[in-house]
């Protein structure tokens, strides 16, 4: 990873929004710009050098992985540190991630700095850099992606009427740590029969039923990248309207990945699975933007939603999920991830589209 | 849960904080106040009644679960909204949730009132209600600790030496989920030989060595109550040293335990974990505080630390869990879950607290 280059680019936005330093404190942002993966630490980045504080614990820890940073190991509190670095660094003012800190820790460390040090709020300037993949993310990114990928036969196996949801994230989630993978990178989403009408149904107690759709959402987690896929399948025969919404679902993800490529906008890539969508009447049910980006979050910048203006650029990786959910009757989303080149993308999830029905 | 119960408490709080309205924003609490569990809420809670809001993918679970309440699905952000029904209530003075609002939010608020709404910041006000468990709550984190405790005899079978660590939390994992487990209460820790001596070691790819202390710390979740256990094995016969250090942890375990009992200070539990430690002269190696409250989150009020003068009440649930961790050696820890009786306490934990050797 570069972390020189990140720091440098960082250092360059700070330049930008005329902040003397930066207090990191979002755990994946420090991460990002040092590589320090403890989950206790803030960054105090400056123009020429980065400062990592964190507590005993994770003295060895720091040390080892935090790059081309001072590392300060604080007896106490975090931000006192910070606080006495800010003043002896003549700071006069000093950003800090509002999005993430609380504002009873903005209002301790008010208190522990001079009236004419400055606190000024920053949104999303880490996570800005963080959008573009360096080629060792895209890497990483797709060895997470493959592993995930492969658990769909996992689940294919244990998806039959009369196994608890919860039972099928199981096997899932198991057959992930027994490939290596550190951690699921979000709640393991299994919703069968009407609750697949519910685009964010975690796997419950419930039963498979006899017939009917089964939204299968997962992701690993792998050297701290997040991978995340969405598979539909159909538990007995589908009728022909079960059929026609899936196709209709299909149909938007592959009108959205042909209109992803650099240039295009977040809201280009949105309309065009809405508007394939609208040719089969099913545009109102589908409730929830088209993609987001994929990192060490599962959920970053950029989002693909209705309206959005930020532009595509080579090396994003970006999830692209359509879904349709009719209440009362039965959900489809899938989703896969990929990789924003000049002239399109290339679609890093390696599982079949087509309907499975079990 | 007695959801009428806790409004009236939450109403009485507010009144001695001469506050009109609190912005509950914590998920954790907006459950712990009225029922819901959806991701996306904000409670306005005033003297006479709570208002939820959440938006369309949650109208019918909001519906469903929330008690006592008013729902209202927003169209938008919620935030706005929240703004509108303090205006149109007339609130004079509203406080936020000061530890869990990040500081972006709170500018995004404050922009939409007036400014003669002042905003206020308050810290932990239902996290002080959460504290005091219900006999429905005690009777729920009972069953989380039984499913977690039954994982015990799932690790002895994955324990071996050249199995990795993170095979052994996949093991524990899948039981957890075949029991019924909604989900772990945290990441899985289990620290082999050296890596023992890390308190915070969550599961690596480190395979299992010959001989030395494996310290696992794992808990589920139940109906959204979480258990919290440890154990310490050894692996191969342990050295006389290794005994002792052993025995010490346990003997400070007793002593806190028995320290245990309404009216009794965080400070002096902590206090006989330490000092038992300091007969052995294993003392400075205890290097976290004792124990914390356990219920809806994993680390709640109260904790059980150094100095601390938070007094013990009957219907508390809380960890007691020393652990003396020697660098380049191997570390152990002892951790139980009880809950605070007048008399005493009982604990909840069913696991046989000898060392095991496998």
């Amino acid at each position: 990873m570069d972390y020189t280059g990140r720091q440098q680019r960082l250092a360059q936005a700070l330049d930008g929004l005329k902040l003397d330093a930066l207090l990191v404190t979002h755990a994946v942002n420090v991460r990002y710009v040092c590589g320090f993966t403890g989950s206790n630490a803030v960054l105090v980045a400056g123009p020429r050098r980065c400062i990592l504080l964190t507590d005993g614990r994770y003295a060895e820890q720091a040390n080892a992985e935090a790059q081309n940073v001072r590392v300060v190991i604080a007896r106490g509190a975090l931000l006192p540190e910070a606080a006495k670095i800010l003043k002896k660094q003549r700071t006069a003012a000093a950003g800090i991630e509002a999005e993430h800190m609380p504002v009873a820790q903005r209002s301790i460390l008010r208190g522990l700095l001079p009236k004419k040090v400055r606190l000024r709020e920053t949104t999303g300037v880490v996570e800005q850099l963080r959008m573009m993949k360096e080629a060792a993310e895209i890497s990483n990114l797709r060895q997470s992606v493959l592993l995930g990928a492969r658990l769909f036969d996992t689940a294919l196996e244990a998806v039959r009427p009369g196994v608890r949801e919860i039972g099928v994230a199981a096997e899932l989630e198991y057959a992930a740590r027994r490939l290596g993978a550190e951690a699921m990178a979000f709640d393991t989403i299994v919703a069968a029969g009407r609750r697949s009408a519910l685009p964010h149904g975690r796997a419950s107690a419930a039963p498979i039923p006899a017939r009917g759709f089964v939204v299968l959402d997962w992701g690993v987690k792998l050297a701290g990248y997040c991978s995340d896929q969405t598979r539909t399948v159909h538990v007995g025969t589908p009728d022909s309207e079960m059929r026609g919404q899936y196709m209709a679902v299909r149909e938007a993800q592959q009108a959205a990945m042909e209109a992803v490529r650099a240039g295009a906008t977040a809201g280009d890539v949105d309309r065009a699975a809405r508007q394939a969508l609208q040719h089969s009447g099913l545009a109102r049910y589908f409730t929830h933007s088209t993609g987001h980006g994929v990192g060490l979050e599962i959920h970053e910048a950029p989002r693909l939603g209705k309206g959005l203006h930020e532009r595509l650029r080579a090396g994003m990786i970006v999830t692209i999920e359509p879904g349709v959910y009719v209440p009362g009757k039965g959900g489809v989303r899938i989703e896969d991830m990929l990789c924003v080149t000049e002239t399109g993308c290339e679609v890093l999830t390696p599982t079949t589209r087509e309907l499975i029905t079990l």
